[in-house]
């Protein structure tokens, strides 16, 4: 079959391997239907994350069919449609049983990291009873490939940790893919305000349309400046950090008001300084989460119910022999103005 | 009537001073019988509180008798015999409706700060309806006095912040009397240890008293081994930060188990790490508070249901006349083993 | 002052009034604009209140202006433009601390209850500064009416109490005002579905338009196995009891699902059978509550923000002068198709 | 093997059975070291309970040791010493996935019921992984028998759906077994009153020796004139139904103050009086659940860490071979003061 191949930092290519079997008797063989690319596999390519070594298949979203389960699977069987989730949950664990599914023992982010993934025509998804999910019947198949991690991660580490509610005022800091699908999850809750902190005029634009009721291009102190006049100097309930780094986490901390929330979703590399000095009396919280795609049933069901529409994020679609393509369209995101790009694996 | 005055950095004086008078329709004027010294007048004597300012009456604390009150205030009236909370609230704005006492905008942390406090022999309290307490029939008055800031904060900031659980295993950084607070208040909720960390041996055997399970003589990479020693290697649910430097905030972060939370009550003077680069992926929440005094009315029912007895956290005793000795006593707690001091203000 | 007054069962008329004065520090006086009448209104003229005796001012709604502001009065002055609860809170009492204004030992509903209420040209509010809400710059004041109770009322004691979530299936059983103003709030939180139960074809015709996804114009077992079928057998995860009698509270019982919520708002005058011995092992819970308008300041934020538009609540307008009519067309609504009605008092 | 039988109504014999065996990938043989009755075991034998048919071992309690673990079993091994929850879990279905395990659509209570249970020297396990728990070295394993059912039962249902709170007042109705469960877990929150409710005095008496604060040994209006009285007329935070009939139900309704909940843990037979006439304004919620065994990880850290000891409800002690002599002793518990016997099984 042919598989997107990281083959060390920098270097990846389109090679041919071989379909992968049945290895323990919860596992099941996916043929993969829709792929996409996340902001991780560039991590990866970078040579950000150890833990992902040459010669892996990268990739950890998609949507497709089973081909085979093994012995002990018994939620699913051979021709069933399903959505497979970026986190790899054992549902016996402790940590499983407590829903952070994230921190299971055998499994959390292993797709694509510490065992091959789904930018190939077939994957072997572990713990397939509790690590994928039946596709409802005339359902869009290429919208859900954004339920595998995009929307989850906004939803749960930035909507639901950030408690966003009704009438509350949400900043979210960071436009990209991930921040666009906090935007959309956050409107779960109807919030008065949700204002979009970006240095791209693009992905802004973009944001507006998918119900940011304001917008702020600009950084650090004016960025701070902005939004706080904008909350008659009170800040917001939740300051949401969708990008990773200490400037946009120290604007957080310079944002968020007392009683508030700063969810963190960014992928840190670096510490961060927190001004405790200050913020010691204030009241709030600071919660970071790795997604558990706990909520996956729950967003099934709104988008079954249209109460949202995450196809909105796909902007490109290439087949997976041109994924090479598409891997360059999705890395200079602020030319192609490219959010999230759907890959064509296997005729499902 | 006699009070101790705030004179500038390093200075303070027992002087002479008018007894305070109604102000505002929603005042009342308490008789002052017992008081105590916080570690917050301390810093305010170190100069690090420029909020107060030189001629303040200091102290924030204590219980006492009504000696008059306003035209306004309805639930209280002479002779009552009452708690005094270190947080006024108003009751009607914003904050206040939402339970956030601490930055009431007429209100908050004032008494002993921004207007004059309790080591006096009467003190004037604003919004006395939802700033004062009744004190229930045949209760110990003095062990009240632990009712005014230590215990709540410790409850609040600590113990409710911190989500402690049955079952659930909690570290409490610092041993003095404000994590020893939260120590006596984390067992309301019957967690399965208590680790109590401090460098002061004396003070780690009034923890063993008090219920900690364990005791750990130690600070930084000492202090972590250990802990994650006594846990498996996984941490601790609930992380108390009770000393307020970056030190000791940063063995929180190294102690905290995936899931769990770092529970602020410390007062930070300078910024701290906060290791992103680590925590991001690690569904833990870091809190911060000044204590809000909400559940004062619930700690009241606990005390008199002998759920917890306050009284055990004081030390010593002096008359109003030597507040200038038990300041002196209770600055030099290393020493004395001072841990909450009683000053006998007027008599009741 | 022209007022509507209950002269005892079955019996009203539009009367000269003196204008009411300040009896206490808390109190305003506030010159009521527009107000509306309440199906609460009706069973006072049933006679089935007794708390309310002949010689009562009736209403507890409307907006109004400020005319004049008691002593102990802090957060309202002369000409502010004012939002009146139908709850009077002290903001003192135990339950009022804890957020059951219902429950206000010196307030609740009393407004045209125990005390004159608003459907007059003046009204006294007790306890104005917790009472009364600002209504803010440029704000549609007679979509505000429908905050004063209704909103709240299907918001807090159907949706909140009903624990209605992204995703979710929620029922309401009843269509009139108190329904559709559940069914308004209930997009809050978007759920999947959300079915509208009368047997009012009118009414479920309104539902349609205010976002009902499914009408089931039947009652008792036809509407338990339509309700059923459309939730393939399980029932709604949230059951809202919207009419005050036993039919619609078996119903409930019949349709919701295990670990479901029935939340009741219905005003009921008899008992009810619990089916106990089918739903001890159901993982349910039954609600109850008198609205506290505890969330009024969040629904104003929004009707601020354009995220609900309570005026399409509104079908008729009068002049106070023709009072008489306006009760005429809301009691009889299944001719008139009445929803809330809007009373013009006096000029704002 | 020997085996404890039900062979109809009013019938029962220990015969001699063949070892159950493996029956599909996720089972588990395990030889029973120790069980116990429950009463739940009584209505099935009065013929109440008609998914359980003649011919079937009963028994859904126990502890014991893993003799045999299918292909799909990955957390237990031969040899593991384990205790059996009541309730077998899938870990995999929707219900199961939001932890209401007693739903799990091929699990809930089946063990005694609709498959062999416990009252056996082996018996088997479904979904072994995610129904039972590994014992911690050291542990008083009878002591363990209890948190099959009737301390999780006790916990979760009546004292987590009663959220009772520190400060808090608790009133349950029926000391039995179930009623004791629910007053020795109800103490890890440490509320400030527990009212133990019953006709039987010896029980009340283990009731004050297991901490409750008060006992009340009357019922109907006696009772509630009694309640009420010791709490200043207002009624009790939590009422926890632990009897099963509508006398002891409606005693909960009088009792419960507003803002209260009533938690039910009893078996109905027949529907009750639901008084909303007077309820339905009183902000109450009413609590039904089976148990779901979704907190034996936190009841088990709550044991090893001597914050509880369950042991405490075990009066009795037989051999498997006297099990007729059990049945008789627990279900004439009146005479023979029997709260929980315990019966060993097989050697472990």
């Amino acid at each position: 079959m042919k598989a997107l191949v990281y083959e060390g930092p920098g270097r990846k290519s389109l090679q041919e391997r071989p379909v992968p079997t049945i290895e323990a008797p919860g596992d099941a063989i996916v043929k993969v239907t829709k792929t996409t690319i996340c902001g991780t596999d560039l991590h990866i390519l970078k040579g950000d994350v150890p833990t992902c070594t040459p010669g892996r298949v990268l990739g950890h979203e998609g949507v497709g069919v089973v081909e085979e389960a093994g012995t002990g699977v018994t939620q699913f069987g051979k021709g069933d449609r399903v959505l497979i989730s970026c986190i790899s949950s054992c549902g016996k664990c402790d940590y499983c049983r407590r829903g952070m599914y994230s921190h299971c023992t055998t499994g959390g982010w292993i797709l694509g990291n510490t065992i091959d993934g789904t930018q190939a025509e077939y994957v072997r998804i572990p713990h397939a009873d509790t690590s994928l999910y039946h596709i409802p019947e005339g359902a869009d198949e290429e919208a859900l490939v954004m339920l595998s991690d995009i929307l989850p991660t906004g939803f749960e580490c930035g909507v639901l940790n950030g408690k966003v509610q009704p009438g509350g005022t949400v900043a979210i800091v960071g436009a990209g893919p991930i921040g666009l699908a906090a935007l959309l999850t956050a409107q779960f809750y109807s919030p008065a305000e949700i204002v979009m902190v970006d240095l791209d005029a693009n992905r802004l634009e973009v944001a507006k349309g998918f119900g940011a009721t304001r917008t702020v291009m600009a950084g650090g102190e004016e960025a701070k400046r902005l939004i706080l006049e904008s909350t008659t100097g009170r800040g917001v309930d939740t300051a949401i950090e969708a990008v990773g780094i200490p400037a946009t986490f120290e604007l957080c901390q310079e944002i968020v008001a007392p009683g508030g929330v700063i969810a963190n979703i960014g992928v840190h590399g670096v510490k961060a300084d927190l001004h405790l000095e200050r913020l010691w009396s204030h009241n709030i919280s600071i919660t970071t989460r790795l997604v558990d795609t706990v909520t996956t049933p729950m967003l099934l069901k709104t988008v079954q119910a249209n109460r949202i529409d995450p196809g909105r994020l796909i902007t490109h679609r290439f087949g997976l022999g041109r994924i090479l393509d598409a891997y360059d369209t999705f890395s200079r995101a602020a030319d192609t103005k490219a959010l999230k790009v759907i890959i064509e694996a296997a005729d499902g």
